[in-house]
């Protein structure tokens, strides 16, 4: 299972949002419905090996993490729209210590980073870490940061984490997951 | 200067349609707007060197053609309603044979894929073909076709481009369009 972590540090925790206003009133949702898309969708079909977890840390009521799974996911079509009208969805239920599934293949529940990191063992993506395309293995969770740099407490729980690099510009995390994808499409024929 | 053109094959040709509906009433624009993203988009800034070109053939007046140019474009933002709403200030004037400017850096244009492909020497991006990783050297510009495949008459024009694959795996256009700057921004250094 190949997993990516994304963390929303605006991003907002009801459903009160509008899903015109994703980029303002929802805090930048519309990048993690973008690494929703870019995890989960080939041409054909869906990456049913990947799950996509969505850390929201804005306000009303952070911190609350939301689970796509690539395997069961259903109701979800490219455009941000969908993605986010599927989150919407999640954060209108009450959110407990433990997943509850809110649409097919979508679950929501209380906590943020630290609960991640104890469950799986991540990797950072930065552009000093280990190329992606000459590590001589590639890890099977990244953890991944909106438009804004991960804060003092984030980099702490991170910072002992692998890192690795998807190539010499600096991407959006979307891009990232895209970029790496194709190396593991590669690697996995 | 790389360039990338999108055809959409029932892309609405006309400003009428809903920023909340893109996937649906505007034809699939949607995947065109992602498209403008994943070309210009770097983490902090854009790709000046990068031209967009979105062939639209959907109702009700095709074909028509709009250029973003990442070296001249303002008021773009990331997500898929930013770019739709550029879209639909293009598609809102009357268009001719030489390319208008809408808003800053997004012009339109009548005609479609002949009047492109007369212009630049465009290759083709199919799995078929040779691997971005190990080409020689890698074109400037680049055709992709949007969730239909090419027609019988598209073909024809496309017939004898030279065809470049970024990987195993049959990808959405705008993912292609991630994987293949990745490979070039690779031999830019």
């Amino acid at each position: 299972m190949i997993r990516f972590a994304v963390i929303g540090h605006l991003a907002h925790t009801a459903g009160d949002f509008s899903l015109s206003d994703m980029p303002g009133g929802a805090g930048r949702l519309d990048i993690l419905c973008r690494c929703v898309n870019t995890s989960l969708f080939l041409s054909h079909g869906m990456r049913r090996d990947v799950e996509v977890y969505l850390v929201l840390l804005g306000q009303p009521d952070p911190p609350k993490t939301i689970l796509f799974s690539g395997e069961r996911v259903r109701y979800l079509s490219p455009d941000e729209r969908s993605a986010g009208s599927l989150i919407k969805k999640a954060l209108a239920l009450p959110a407990g210590d433990e997943f509850r599934e809110s649409t097919p293949g979508v679950y929501i529940r209380k906590g943020g980073l630290p609960d991640l990191v104890t469950g799986f063992p991540f990797a950072r993506l930065d552009e000093s870490g280990t190329d992606v395309r000459t590590a001589p293995a590639l890890p099977e969770n990244y953890l991944l940061s909106d438009h804004l740099n991960m804060t003092e407490e984030e980099t702490i729980l991170a910072g002992a984490l692998p890192v690795y690099s998807v190539g010499p510009r600096s991407l959006h995390a979307d891009h990232t997951i895209t970029v790496l994808l194709n190396e593991l499409d590669r690697r996995a024929l």
